[in-house]
């Protein structure tokens, strides 16, 4: 198979690195994102379509990070991109918002669970901070529960103690448990008997260098109950899962109603936008709020929003990705055996995470990810995956094929 | 004149009332928004174009709020829209930026005086945000110095302690002083000798509900000095006066120059994109952030913002802006002595603000106001206004006539 050469990633990386700081920041860059040997991963894209992006040395990829999470129906989807190209010709960002604003919201009201109202914003940070004031607002408490793993955003509240331009005062209220530990988490409502705000969780713990793990049989009830006897807002953040696991809310898929759910990224199938839906009840301490932003009530993403769901909604669309998505794990684990590796595939199939369980130092798993890129095939290393309804039998069959020689390369380096 | 008729914002509020919390919320709103009699105010936008947009009952409206700031070419820039559209064409929010990134940031680095980086974001909040952060990586302090009457975004830790959702450790760090009060500056750098982290401040006080006020003679001079003297950064919020006063920064307008500078709104004509600029110094403490968002290596607004920057330089632009905005306020102020009335223009003319001065209540001035809005021009009652460069001289002469029968009508209503 050909290997890639990415020698127009490499200078376009040098000339980057003189203009912005570390070149690509954030989890898109080789400084923290991937931890991807660098030599074998594309930088800069040059064009996007259906599953594929092309890098600047025109090497095609198969893409299973989706723009991290945003590309759910294919790069470039007709339906949403035509939605959004009339939206556009009429009326975009606009002193007063146009009334696709309330068409959105109704929609989104009719399609999740939990939502009887919705917030519009445009990261995903901007709706979980929204919650936890919210939930601040509402409860006149200060303490937040998290679950060790987690990501939501990157505002201060929300990172470590020990993360550059973060102060105690931001994160001192700020209390941790286990996922999955329910006895840990009601023993915290115990010991902090009316000062929690709010429980924020992802629907599962996706989180990074570790495999996923979908919540225990009858945890999330659990959970549940607990916030509602001690009066605490319990927030999903959707942001990452969101429209992959289930269109009504993942906290809908595993049985239970969240109070607040926050949502981005595969909303509009890449357009900017942003939504925090909630329950009646916390509806006036979200209007109590002075929260908004310059771009916030643009009518392009509002559109594409629209036209997205329309479509995810027609296709029924997280169960053709979770098939997908199953279709591929199980590929690439009788892949990695034929060669005598044991790839761990986790989490929800259309958001799948990836480690090869043979070296617990995870420099194996490094290896393998890198031959994969190398091939054209986009993997991350410690980071879940996203599927996208583009990505076809083809693709998933080239993945395999990639996969596999992958697994040889490393055989041979690393023999039994 | 005609009176506008607005039954269908009416009717589309009550729609949205119903799925989002309070309606339209934020500055937008007419709850918090701009105070203006709610039966004076077109609440939804079907189409905008150059200096106008129209409501949903088909009202023109002069637009002086521009979408409260963004647009500064006018709406639909053909030149900005034609390189958005091919840009989106080849890729927009994938998984590895294009070099589109790389060329808008040497392009600010290019045009900004004190930029010798440009790192990318969304919200005007993002990079206030991130510089705050930035600062106290930098310094390893906590304090924060604001200039009363200053906005510089959402977050929890430029809210007020009295807002919903705000908690007191979000704000237990932040110092205030009057501005332009260098006194009262330097005294508290001596009570909080080395605990000082950042100075953030707009490049001018352009806060609602006052006159806006100019820098004294040297006053930014002796703060870029104080700043320096104490190892403290200074951050120039640029958010909303950047590119209506000078293309290099509005802090090279008033001859200092900052250490970090915010970028938002007028950046990229209405494209969502935010920018933080900022001197070597402080790269590395940029780069050791853990701060990215799912959309924020877009292309599409990358190339809407080098091509609004590249028309900004080519036209002069600042320098026609003011023009327009002094014709505009010079007509304003005589239409108001025609009645007798003490019209106050305060600000730079291509921000002005408006504030009639004749009752301190500022309720005849919202009545000016409404009886302006519901003849077709839209001003806010207390926000700063913007200019953009497709206002007419025809708009600026329609907009007086309308202020003088505005001027009339409540004069005839409150004799003299």
């Amino acid at each position: 198979m050909k290997i890639n050469d990415y020698s127009g990633s490499r200078e376009a990386y040098l000339r980057a690195c003189r203009v912005i700081p570390s070149g690509i920041y954030g989890h898109q860059g080789p400084a923290e994102g991937c931890y991807t040997p660098i030599e074998a991963w594309p930088m800069f894209s040059s064009r996007a379509k259906g599953s594929y992006f092309w890098d600047v040395d025109g090497n095609r990829m198969i893409d299973y990070m989706c723009g991290y999470g945003p590309n759910i129906l294919g790069y470039h989807d007709p339906d949403v991109d035509e939605a959004a190209r009339k939206q556009r010709e009429i009326a975009d960002c606009v002193t007063v918002p146009t009334t696709k604003m309330i068409d959105f919201a109704e929609l989104l009201v009719d399609t999740v669970a939990c939502a009887d109202w919705a917030f519009f914003a445009k990261n995903g940070n901007d709706v979980t901070t929204l919650a936890i004031m919210t939930a601040r607002a509402y409860t006149h408490r200060k303490k937040i529960v998290f679950f060790k793993g987690y990501y939501h955003g990157i505002s201060p509240w929300t990172q470590k103690i020990d993360y550059a331009g973060v102060i105690e005062e931001d994160v001192m209220h700020n209390l941790y448990v286990d996922w999955n530990d329910y006895d840990a988490l009601a023993e915290l409502f115990d010991r902090y008997k009316g000062e929690i705000a709010a429980v924020i969780s992802q629907p599962y713990m996706h989180g990074n260098f570790q495999d996923n793990v979908l919540p225990a049989e009858g945890f999330w009830q659990k959970v549940r109950k607990l916030c509602t006897d001690n009066e605490t807002v319990l927030i999903v953040d959707d942001v990452r899962a969101g429209w992959r696991i289930d269109l009504a809310g993942s906290d809908h898929y595993f049985g239970f109603e969240a109070d607040l759910i926050c949502f981005c990224k595969a909303l509009a199938n890449g357009y900017n936008v942003s939504a925090l839906c909630g329950k009646e009840f916390l509806r006036s301490s979200v209007s109590s709020m002075s929260y908004t932003g310059s771009y916030w009530m643009s009518s392009v993403p509002f559109a594409a929003g629209i036209a997205c769901i329309e479509k995810m909604k027609k296709l029924n669309l997280p169960a053709i990705l979770n098939e997908k998505g199953k279709t591929l794990g199980d590929g690439l684990i009788a892949a990695g055996q034929k060669y005598g590796f044991d790839l761990h595939v986790t989490g929800m199939p259309s958001l799948f995470y990836l480690r090869l369980a043979d070296d617990p130092s995870l420099m194996l798993h490094q290896e393998w990810i890198a031959e994969c890129v190398k091939r054209g095939v986009f993997f991350t290393t410690h980071h879940n995956h996203f599927i996208n309804y583009a990505l076809s039998d083809e693709d998933i069959a080239e993945t395999i094929a990639v996969a596999d020689e992958a697994f040889s390369v490393i055989r041979e380096r690393h023999p039994l």
